[in-house]
């Protein structure tokens, strides 16, 4: 069911582990198969800012070491991981695609990363970012069509995860960037819920609207890491971790769905929409109940009170925003994209701060509400195909629903259209990822 | 009432307004005399780690300029702060005490510093910090007797104001680094509510503890910061700003106060339990009735959970403190003291964590359900004077309780030990900034 390129799978590291542990596969013969993927295609994709193979070559020799003594850090000990460029490293620069923070070098590695190379894991590189995951694209191409947008803002992680340079890689979504580059590069992209996972030491746009979040050729990949840096990194705060030992949940049949148009679906071409209907048949065809907002009064009350979202939600995460971004505005050096987009808070007050968070709280309780009438929500992860050109990343128009809400959600890579990979958003209730996860597993499987 | 130096009162910027706004004055001149001070004393007292004299003169006069035309861009437009050396500035290093951030330099300034900035505040320089805030000391001494500690970890700002250098210092508070230097050096030490102070682009130690702090020659000082950065830089995440224009609130007569012992009681001299005692009668005299764990089983349930605070809330700040710390210490030039208290977090679960967390929470809840009992809490805000010798910066039991809770408090400069400052801890309910400043004004009023 999964989009794959050429019928070519994309790496999954923790399916190889057993082969690591019985000496059949190291993880430096993994990482030599990225590489060797990294170098046919990184000159056309261009999804780093930089990298350094010499140093993960050494860490994964460190991982072969572990594995024959059976000695593991953590259950991704040995994975290649790229790291979007808004995220602090201590051994690469954190430019942030932008010009303010050119060759700029933090001092520690943000708690994500530190967690992850304490586990063990190959820190490969930096891959490229939108200015400040906000702002202008970067060079990056789509890997399933190069005249396409890879989506933003994690278009660096997206593509090399799309490629197969790498089997994962970090991400971060405020208004769609993980979910709409994972749906443009067939990743299974996973945004955990709102503040779950630690965001130290991740550039900031806006605390209540952040997410963290992880990119991978796989399920498995995506939610053993997302786990793995819940435990070990923690949330925001003193939030709890996710259950278990990040292990896929048993898959779970959901008995019901709810479909939300949001106002991404008047935007949505004729081809997309029969590719999501032919999906949601074949949900429906298994024995699953779609309910939509003519089913139940509280899902058309959700589908409208997300007609505002651009509004109230987007005034919420700019008025946010004032900090750092209107420091950045008198450098100079911040795109008219990012400037304009400030321009928006002009005049704000604190009153129409709290009252646009009266209604995004609103919206999160009314989207939390409905945990009793179904196991999850599902829309389209993209208004369609990453479209041509890389000036622009896509629409968000499906995925600031879900970034305001807080609530986890996944891009799974189970449709096609124009030849190009386009996911399923699959959307559930605050706190309860491993849920999701469950579903996300059935909606996986062959 | 107010404890003086030589009978000399310290500056107040908001006080010199008026005679800025009618031209009797001017904010440069208001420069100039606290440079005279520092001229004089900073050889000795070393409250900074770095200072641009002519920037400052630089910006004073530009505020000049805005007072003649009467165009202020805040109401602490012109005045001169100092910032504790682990809050980000782009003008300055910032150094974090610690040789692992030497010389290093950040390219924005954090939330509060960016506010204050453009509501045309004069940032004098960077105030000596301990390590991290958390750990080793700097060199900075008392002001009111040179052989003491003035107290951390916002060791430089305390002895910057208490020298009468400065109006106004920013610090910061996980376990008492405002109230406790605040207390040492007689300033006047605000630690707003938890989250009420957004604290982008401070170090971080344990999200759920730190705190961003005034401190202040005067109490209108103290709150016309705390109030421009709440309404300014907002809070943490979507907290609501503190109401009003900044202007201290009324002078409330409290019918009650509760006055807690801590385990911090037991090692108090008799000299300073004297003057606390003293104190306490002055406020019954005045009216206040004064409540203990004899009075209520509530106040008796409180004392009782607090006997506990040093073990609890301890492991939730430590475990949450793995990053950045972990990470610092493989740098190998992390202090042994700050190693040490790392090393209070292995073998601790996240289960071992969130029961610790349970424990904090039922503490808050306790602290907050007493608000129909009375109008806030008095205990002292150090264990006694500025201990001698500066290898040590004094003891933490008094200030770790309230850190804990997260309510607001102060440490008001009412009391003398020793020749030595002291102050009388005024603490407060969740969310009351606005309430228990009504109060703390009632008590500093002569």
């Amino acid at each position: 069911m999964t989009y794959q390129p050429g019928g070519r799978a994309l790496p999954c590291f923790t399916a190889a582990v057993p082969a690591f542990l019985n000496g059949d596969d190291t993880p430096r013969a993994f990482l030599e198969r990225c590489l060797e993927v990294l170098d046919a295609r990184e000159a056309t994709v261009r999804a780093f800012v930089c990298l350094d193979a010499d140093a993960a070559r050494q860490a994964a020799d460190d991982a072969t070491d572990r594995y024959k003594r059976n000695q593991l850090l953590s259950p991704l000990d040995g994975c290649p991981i790229g790291i979007k460029d808004i995220i602090e490293t201590k051994d690469f620069p954190t430019q942030m695609g932008s010009p303010i923070f050119k060759d700029w070098q933090g001092r520690r590695d943000a708690a994500c990363v530190q967690a992850l190379r304490a586990g063990g894991a190959v820190i490969l590189g930096k891959t490229v970012t939108t200015e400040f995951a906000f702002g202008v694209p970067g060079p990056t191409r789509n890997p399933y069509g190069e005249t396409r947008t890879p989506g933003g803002s994690s278009s660096g992680s997206a593509a090399a995860v799309g490629s197969g340079m790498l089997p994962l890689a970090l991400g971060s979504q405020t208004g769609g960037s993980v979910l709409r580059p994972a749906s443009y590069c067939a990743n299974v992209g996973f945004k955990p819920s709102h503040g779950a996972l630690n965001l130290g030491g991740v550039h900031p746009i806006s605390p209540s609207h952040d997410h963290l979040g992880t990119m991978a050729g796989t399920l498995e990949d995506a939610w053993a890491a997302a786990h793995f840096i819940s435990v070990a990194a923690g949330g925001t705060g003193d939030r709890p971790c996710f259950p278990g030992d990040g292990t896929l949940p048993e898959a779970k049949l959901p008995e019901r769905l709810i479909r939300l148009d949001t106002v991404g679906w008047a935007e949505v071409d004729r081809a997309t929409k029969a590719a999501f209907e032919k999906h949601v048949a074949t949900l429906e065809a298994a024995g699953v109940k779609i309910l939509d907002k003519g089913s139940d009064d509280g899902i058309a009350a959700l589908e409208t009170m997300l007609t505002e979202v651009e509004q109230f939600g987007w005034d919420v995460t700019a008025y946010e925003a004032r900090w750092p971004f209107l420091g950045y505005r008198e450098t100079g050096q911040l795109s008219d994209f990012i400037a304009s987009r400030l321009d928006r808070i002009t005049g704000m007050s604190p009153d129409d701060f709290h009252s646009a968070v009266a209604k995004r709280d609103a919206l999160r309780h009314r989207a939390n509400s409905l945990a009793e009438l179904a196991d999850g929500y599902i829309t389209l992860a993209a208004s369609g195909a990453a479209p041509k050109g890389l000036e622009e990343t896509g629409s968000r128009k499906f995925l600031l629903p879900w970034s305001i809400v807080g609530g986890p959600a996944y891009s799974l890579p189970l449709m096609a259209v124009d030849g190009m990979p386009l996911g399923v958003q699959l959307m559930g209730f605050h706190g309860r990822d491993t849920d999701l996860t469950a579903v996300a597993r059935w909606m996986m499987q062959p």
